[in-house]
């Protein structure tokens, strides 16, 4: 007889392995959140917000976080903040994927009464960026892109302990989407929230407006990772995706033009066994997508931010295929739930991800925008001129490092701002290493120093465009032009920064790329 | 001024933050595989299977994985095994999720020539059950569920090195699929892989057919888990996913008639707020559907093995939504590839796992088949009675832990074997904690042991089918009926079992259920 033992079952088991004792699962893997070990399908709806954030057991202390899916649409966090005001909370930390307008009266109030002492973001924009430089917080604000978020919670680097997250549908046990629901509450892929959900330690909190009777689908966030549902009244409205940065308006003939130099770019990337893969970005870039179709470039895969106009191209047939981490407008948020044959749903690990393939490396040619570019190449999108950190930096390192051809756009100045610079005021994006060309109104630039490991690639590059006749300037003429042009404006009240450091910029690593200052004269700014 | 260093940037960093060094990304989080780590999106195509094989750093020892998706069309494994054997692998450890007949005799070879001395299933089927049972591989195999593998996987208790995954569609970064590619070659779903896709050590291997000129789609698997691409000439033939275990096929009136008490049972659950969902398994099972459909009674939702019978009743207004983890046959693998609308995608660490709230946790009622059920309600599924481990135990403990009301069906006896009898030959699923009711043609059986959870509500649920003119047997009654007909037909030669275990059926926590026995009379069974 060989070596057996007898297991629970009454049955012989080698002495080599094992025996079942129990039906009941122990063993959960520790690189499962606890909250979410072991779980069952259950019926996880509370009454209020107040009782979800009582069964997650938040307390002082710990990181809340939220998504921006609504974007200044969202109601979410503002219901959340309410609720964690009145039950008393102090010295939270707020860890959004980015921050809206919207969004501030609330968090202005949180702050002022000690609830938020932290905010580790993510982005902020409009009027927190003057309240953090104000250097009132007394706390280092974090700025991130969004694939350098993802990443700092996977590596641990901010951890969160509770997850808000708004949807415009769940099911009684947390399957949740922002596809189904009210025709004002749909925004579309729910993508930002999946490093939260994978790794929030409490709790994962669903705020929906709309409780399914049965079962929901699962292209969202699924039950797995949920703790709690909570049914508002209302989740937001999905007017406020379409909010400014990204509608093409008001764009200048010269910068349109600019973007023909594109067409340049890619014709002399010399693809012939495929279609180029191309991202835009989301404002005034999009623009370019009709300079290729007029040249008969297609585009195999763009990257979005998606919105009407990117499909409109697919139906045009400029566009194959369209890859999804937000919706950037009302129209995509509502009619793409199904059209998974034209777009391929992507979350915020597969997009720019520093620790494994990310689709951003899939691109061709990525054209990005720009507060400022400095002689360097470094990049600014995250503070305006004066020192405010008010823009988000989205995606803008992630798909800087990722692409084959980067280009930054931007115009030589903005008015009395020097827009390409000897040094830009806030480094958001190490654009030495990454940003190959600078499109302006007046010219390219290239960037073909030591740092950039495709240097060689890019003046060679740069050879054929000018053969092309695109134009092309030098760093230093078009430093020279910028300052003339800007001087021609009446010059603002230049901002005085402090010794105090009221916030940092992180990269895709974690590693700081730069400091934000406080501002002392920032009533006459 | 403020505790600061200066960063690689030039910049100032407060002394609290870790400076910005270097662009390169060297943190990577430790549970990402070494193989995927920091990787990038370049062409991955390799000219042969063995190229792929020597990058990925196969060495003997080593435990090597494939998938099912084409069932017994499939023809990937049988093409990677030829390039192992002919490269002179030995020692190598065989982890299948599932085993089909096509792929014996080339196992076999491979077993014979000392290039295969482990098999660590899934399941197999046919006759490589006979030569487990033989005792002539000299090592345990080990049987799982889906579930099962996919835990042991994550928990480390069944390490992958090197994944081959078969695919109707990759693009040269591997980003593959099931929905794409030649009409003979598309499976459907790729949820099977998903374990080797995050945990494969070494690499992770996809083996395609059609190689996409531009990007591919992501609803499969993406190309952060995948190492290696290789084309070749077929991966197999999707007629074969029709094979016997899922095609709804002579079935005896007696026993359809049984199907009609799960409308009762359905009732009796007294489900009001929403519609019922439930699992009627891949066989025979699907024919209850017709009685449900007769009855009035829509389903929310399904899983599956999703079939063209599954779409028909989609179709027809009897069933809202299907929970796609595999498809079982040529027209679903084909037709399924936009259907988002009303098939979700599920992957195996969705659908039963043992660690998180599972999908199979949604179902109000799971019917379940059974080679031989015992007194104490636990079941095989796994061996025939003649003792060959020659089934597979596909979801079914998964089912059974997850439904609330799981029912077991299956007839008293086949020919000369008792069904319902004391002891079951292998015991796969404990039933005994599991399994509410079993469901003969000569009534239903109550499980209102002290073992089972739910006995009281059993208890209370058959009343009330007794009520309603459903009958029922006790289980002293069943096993006395059932060896009494069986005792009508030719009585087989029974197996002898020698003292040699050869395999082990593994819960879904790792630990063993059974154990399987050598068999010394296998010439005359």
């Amino acid at each position: 007889m060989a070596d057996v033992n007898c297991n629970a079952l009454g049955r012989q088991v080698p002495e080599s392995y094992r025996p079942f004792e129990h039906p009941e699962i122990q063993s959960a893997p520790t690189f499962i959140p606890e909250a979410y070990r072991n779980t069952q399908a259950i019926d996880k709806v509370r009454p209020r917000i107040e009782d979800a954030i009582e069964h997650c057991g938040l307390v002082d202390g710990d990181t809340i976080s939220f998504h921006h899916g609504l974007r200044n649409g969202d109601q979410v966090l503002q219901q959340v903040m309410r609720a964690i005001i009145d039950m008393g909370f102090s010295n939270l930390i707020l860890a959004p994927t980015s921050l809206f307008p919207c969004q501030i009266p609330i968090i202005l109030e949180a702050i002022d009464k000690g609830v938020i002492t932290r905010i580790r973001g993510g982005s902020v924009r409009g009027e927190l960026g003057q309240w953090i430089v104000s250097g009132k917080l007394n706390s280092i604000y974090e700025a991130r892109s969004h694939s350098g978020r993802c990443a700092d919670i996977e590596t641990g680097q901010l951890p969160i302990d509770v997850a808000f997250c708004a949807a415009s549908s769940s099911d009684r046990f947390g399957n949740c989407n922002g596809w189904h629901g009210k025709p004002n509450s749909m925004f579309g892929i729910l993508s930002f929230m999946a490093p939260d959900a994978k790794f929030a330690k409490k709790g994962f909190v669903v705020v929906t407006d709309t409780l399914v009777p049965g079962i929901n689908d699962f292209m969202g966030i699924g039950m797995q990772h949920a703790t709690d549902v909570v049914v508002v009244d209302s989740i937001g409205d999905n007017h406020g995706l379409d909010s400014g940065e990204t509608v093409i308006q008001h764009i200048a003939p010269e910068r349109l033009e600019a973007l023909s130099y594109l067409v340049e770019v890619i014709r002399a990337l010399r693809i012939t066994d495929r279609k180029p893969c191309v991202q835009l970005g989301s404002g005034m870039g999009l623009a370019g997508i009709n300079y290729l179709a007029e040249a008969g470039i297609d585009i195999d895969m763009m990257i979005g931010g998606v919105t009407k106009d990117l499909i409109a191209a697919v139906n045009a047939g400029i566009v194959t295929r369209l890859f999804n981490g937000q919706c950037f407008d009302r129209v995509s948020a509502i009619t793409l739930k199904n059209q998974w044959s034209f777009t391929t749903p992507m979350d915020m690990f597969q997009y720019g991800s520093p620790y494994r393939a990310p689709v951003t490396g899939l691109l061709d040619v990525g054209l990005l925008g720009a507060i400022e570019i400095d002689r360097q190449f470094d990049v600014n999108v995250s503070s305006f001129s004066n020192g405010i950190p008010a823009k988000a930096i989205g995606g803008h390192t992630d798909v800087a490092r990722g692409a084959g051809v980067t280009i930054v756009q931007a115009p030589l100045h903005r008015k009395a701002y020097p827009i390409i610079r000897e040094r830009v005021t806030t480094l958001s994006t190490p654009g030495r290493y990454f940003v190959d060309f600078i499109m302006t109104p007046n010219g390219m630039i290239v960037n073909d120093t030591a740092f950039n490991t495709n240097a060689d690639r890019n003046h060679v590059l740069s050879k054929e465009l000018i053969n092309k006749g695109v134009p092309f300037l030098s760093m230093d003429e078009a430093i020279a032009l910028a300052k003339t042009n800007a001087s021609e404006f009446l010059q603002p009240v230049l901002p005085q920064f402090g010794d105090k450091i009221v916030g940092v910029v992180k990269y895709l690593d974690g590693s700081v790329l730069d400091s934000i200052y406080e501002i002392t004269n920032l009533d006459e700014l």
